[in-house]
């Protein structure tokens, strides 16, 4: 017989679950340690997900017993919507089923594989079905469900399903035996729950761990998130096939129509556009458009120009949860700079919007000779494994961080140095590289804005290191002027028999700075800080000054009078003048301080930083394009490249 | 409506080519630039896959042009046994359609997704269908498909299908149009068809590029690769759900024979005693095993003593294509020592026979201060992508390279130095971190090889730079006792007045050493080379020399006579007797060489290699065995650990 016959008889389709049984390493599950951490992950992130659906603050009961010498038993129960009787087998028991697969939105979960693979993973390891119980506000009583998966048919095969009595509103709970390695410390449960609390403020997550731990992370925000809302996807980036299925879908009638009800971000105006510069008719039927003529359309979406897409579908971490995160990992270390967090504008990559965060710190205690760490987020999800792999980490990779003071082999690879950056990536479609969700592609679109990103934030430290040389400088400067000055006029003056002329202008006019320094003194957990703010220019000053507080809470009054932002953790004091010579000292105290105060950081807006020694610009001010500007110059005649 | 009512509305079934389609960069397709390597490697997977089944010498023809400003035209033609009409549309234009999931053995595809992971990308990014044209030897003509995905419903969709005269025997002719981006250099087309070249020197590989060049790779070997050959699943570390599968669908009748006839290396006597571990009678209907007994079972083929797999299944790529791939990327470089390649034995992983090998090349004038190349191949294939993420380098950077000379902060993490490196893992399944196939998860038994492997390769090095260290320790002795030893005796014969003793049986005995030393004296691509053998010790010795040729080829004549292995590049001397104090001089001449010819590496057999100075034992004398054992207690002597 041929042999190309006998090889067809081996010919077969072979099921999903099939696949991944035989394939669970690329589900995340390939080690009994890295199974738990997944599995834990799953069942939370559809847990976090349905809460924010529903809007409602999520409580999340995470619970590990050892069964076995390596099995576990892990239980997570939620107080989200429940799952309504008839989809229960289907959420758990197939692969390739969800509800958020095909919307254009920011999600945790996406792929409709991530539940099912735990269940899959706890059947073939340990023979045990999955105990799953669901509860919804209009029913009465919750139902019990034993799942296993049948993964020839990728069916679920229900083994028990029967009524609960339950006193709870709503919500799910999924019970499943595993095999498993519970560990604490680096790749941990503990580290992923810690980190999903940080970036989910809105969240309590309790956890009982195999050896007694009992933590509780406590929600610090009352509000549930607004959740991130639907939308259509942008046009740029959609790639030609996409637009044939569209284009095929559509119950548009007209090309006009077809373009703004099917893409966002394309108005009448700009469809009129779009058919103009592609040479089509408006009017035309997109059913009737031949490969040529959608080709045109795509490449005029090029030629257009297109809003970036809005916030509306992304649900960014914000500048304070970066610093929270950050600060969580710092423990006792005390940085002498803290990055203002950059979000960057939402941006598209194959029609999907996505936005980049980055906030870093830099300095002071931080080891000097180990490489950075780099904190990665996708979609509030923290990302633990395959860091290597990871656009999150190559993005740092390619940046050359010799000119911040890092050592870095032939300015590429992780860096060494005293610096911790959280990249945080929103998108309505995580491009990951596997079904396991622990590494981001690299995608040339987001690429560019990681780039973006994390440049704007080293900027910062090169511009603190800037101030920092210059504060050196005036320093200098500033002891000659005030010790030195008065004694060679009152030298001079006597020589000459003259009266000692007023002094103050030229000093202004020597120093030109608004001067600000901190005056610390700590007992045990509390402290008084001083601020002294000198005008040493010679013009009257007017401007906003921001203390970003470091550690500890606000104590008493602040005097002079400023605001004090609870969720920011800033005062803000606004000086309506300030004469030149003129002094104020700003005098507030702190308490619940965990270990040393450290620095405050100072922000000023108002006045142009180029003329300030101790406070940085305060970000969006226009002041910081300037500097900026003025920064990249200096590097750019450093390196002569950029 | 209850809010869990509306969430289940927007539930759904996903199709598997959906799923990859709006996850491309899974399968590996997430950059212009790799995506076209990614296409032209599954092409010629599955090409070199089924001419070994058909035992064919593969001849494979890789085309590819520039159509537009990002649009390539792909065509991969093989000579292989072709495709059955009626399967084409399947295996081109379906996700997870395959003849080699369901078999164990070791094959470069395995997934059935490569293939129309490309057809899809194709028509994603350009719009238009495959075209495929399979021949198979019993039928007359030729068929010619134009085939697209309905990725709604997972199916191919065929536009066209018609017989095509064709004076072929048979084999496959796949021609798509992607976006791409064409380059040469690293992780190019080039270097995949390069690499792959090398580890398959059966295959003649033909490729033009789009910028003119054309690289036939010619065929090394004119014998096909005995294919591997299918095997049953190994007992050890199956797990239990696959137990319970395997149960229920055997035809078995009794437990005894559902173990011999299911697993490999379960014999009858085996069986037997599996059955008395377990308390469960040989006779029993294995489909009437309780979940506690199947664990039993399971927990038994731990207990009891089962061979490793043997070969069969696998395809080890071997000593000589392992010294090749590392000569390949050495150009110029000139190591100073090359390892003998560690094939380890075949080993399991979930029931998989695995087995790895590794090569390396060490010092001479590799760059010292560069991070070591790490070459990784799967089941004959290079892999170019994902390294950070990948088991194969994971292995290197676990292992404290330190103490073999080079750099590597705190002991961990790719270390500096003077090194290339060459892994191979082969098996029945590749346990692959995506569908892409660019890197292998990080398996605790697979890891467990490769750090064995890569120890007995750092073990040489060891060994050779304490032979280095011992040499020029020698080489101090040698010229003390040489010159010095006559003069003394001469003058003390003087003073006593008595005749000069026989100084040989001092001199080999403070020696005590076979010294070899070769001299090359090179005219431009010819080298003269002139080997002394000195027997420095007070006995008789006979054994065997091998002198591995680092360059060039064999000219002339070997004198004294020794028999030349073209395949393996080395020439072998047998030295019946050689008297204490006899030297002798074996001189052959080499031609065409690329560079400088370097050093020869010497290799002897049949003596205590302790004793020889300036050559390696060879692999697998038992005295390769003590030498390690003498290396290994030296380490720990030095390090208190291991």
């Amino acid at each position: 017989m041929d042999i190309a016959e006998e090889l067809a008889k081996k010919q077969k389709e072979i099921s999903v679950a099939e696949f991944f049984e035989k394939n669970k390493q690329i589900l995340g599950f390939d080690s009994p340690q890295k199974s738990l951490v997944m599995a834990v992950k799953e069942a939370v992130d559809n847990s976090l997900d349905a809460c924010e659906e529903a809007r409602i603050l999520p409580e999340i009961h995470v619970d590990i017993t050892k069964v076995d010498r390596d099995e576990y038993q892990l239980t997570v129960e939620d107080n989200g919507p429940g799952i309504v009787r008839r989809e229960v087998p289907k959420v758990f028991g197939q692969f390739l089923y969800g509800s958020r697969f095909h919307s254009v939105k920011q999600t945790r979960g996406q792929q409709g594989i991530g539940i099912s693979a735990v269940v899959l993973y706890s059947q073939l390891t340990t023979g045990k079905p999955a105990r799953i119980v669901s509860k919804i506000s209009s029913d009465d009583v919750a139902y019990y469900f034993e799942i296993m998966i049948d993964t020839l048919k990728n069916r679920a095969n229900v083994l028990r399903e029967e009524p609960l009595i339950s006193d709870k509103k709503s919500g799910v709970k999924i019970q499943v035996n595993l095999k498993g390695k519970y560990t604490r410390g680096k790749q941990s449960v503990l580290e992923y729950l810690q980190n999903t609390a940080i970036v989910n403020p809105h969240a309590t997550i309790v956890f009982s761990d195999p050896e007694g731990l009992k933590v509780r992370f406590e929600r610090a925000w009352n509000n549930p998130i607004e959740p991130p809302k639907e939308t259509k996807p942008h046009p740029l980036g959609v790639e030609i096939g996409e637009l044939m299925q569209m284009v095929s879908r559509t119950s548009a009638k007209k090309l006009k129509t077809f373009l703004t009800g099917e893409f966002s971000r394309i108005s009448d105006h700009l469809a009129q556009e779009i058919c103009r510069i592609s040479g089509i008719e408006c009017e035309r039927d997109p059913h009737s458009l031949s490969l040529d003529e959608l080709k045109r359309i795509q490449e005029s979406f090029r030629k257009v120009k297109i809003l970036p897409p809005t916030f509306e579908s992304l649900s960014p971490i914000g500048e304070t949860l970066i610093k929270k995160g950050l600060k969580n990992v710092l423990g006792n270390l005390k940085p002498s700079f803290y990055s203002i967090p950059v979000t960057r504008k939402p941006s598209v990559y194959s029609g999907n919007p996505f936005v980049v965060e980055v906030g870093l710190v830099y300095g002071g205690s931080i080891p000097h000779d180990e490489q950075v760490k780099v904190l990665r987020f996708a979609n509030r999800v923290p990302l633990l494994y395959q860091a290597g792999s990871c656009a999150l980490t190559k993005a740092v990779e390619n940046i050359d961080w010799r000119k911040y003071g890092l050592e870095q082999r032939g300015g590429q690879g992780l860096p060494v140095g005293p610096m911790i950056v959280l990249i945080h990536l929103g998108s309505t479609r995580i491009p990951y590289t596997s079904e396991a969700k622990e590494a981001v592609a690299e995608i040339p679109e987001i690429m560019d804005e990681l780039d973006l990103a994390l440049k704007e934030s080293a900027r910062q430290i090169k511009a603190f290191l800037i101030k920092k040389e210059v504060k050196a400088k005036l320093t200098e400067k500033f002891f000659l002027v005030q010790k030195i000055l008065p004694k060679i006029a009152e030298k001079s003056s006597r020589i000459l028999n003259k009266e000692i002329p007023p002094l103050d202008p030229v000093i202004t006019k020597i120093m030109n700075v608004l001067w600000i320094e901190e005056n610390v003194s700590q007992e045990g957990k509390s402290a008084r800080i001083n601020v002294n703010v000198s005008n040493f220019t010679p013009e009257e000053k007017s401007f906003r000054l921001y203390a970003d507080l470091p550690d500890g809470k606000l104590d008493g009054n602040i005097i002079p009078y400023g605001e004090y932002d609870e969720n920011k953790d800033y005062i803000r004091w606004n000086i309506e003048s300030m004469k030149p010579m003129e002094k104020i000292t700003f005098t507030f105290n702190v308490k619940d301080l965990k270990g040393d105060y450290g620095e405050t950081v100072f922000y000023i807006e108002g006045t142009d930083p180029v003329h300030v020694v101790g406070a940085e610009p305060l970000p969006g001010d226009w002041n910081l394009e300037a500097l900026r500007s003025i920064i990249e110059e200096e590097e750019e005649e450093e390196n002569g490249e950029e």
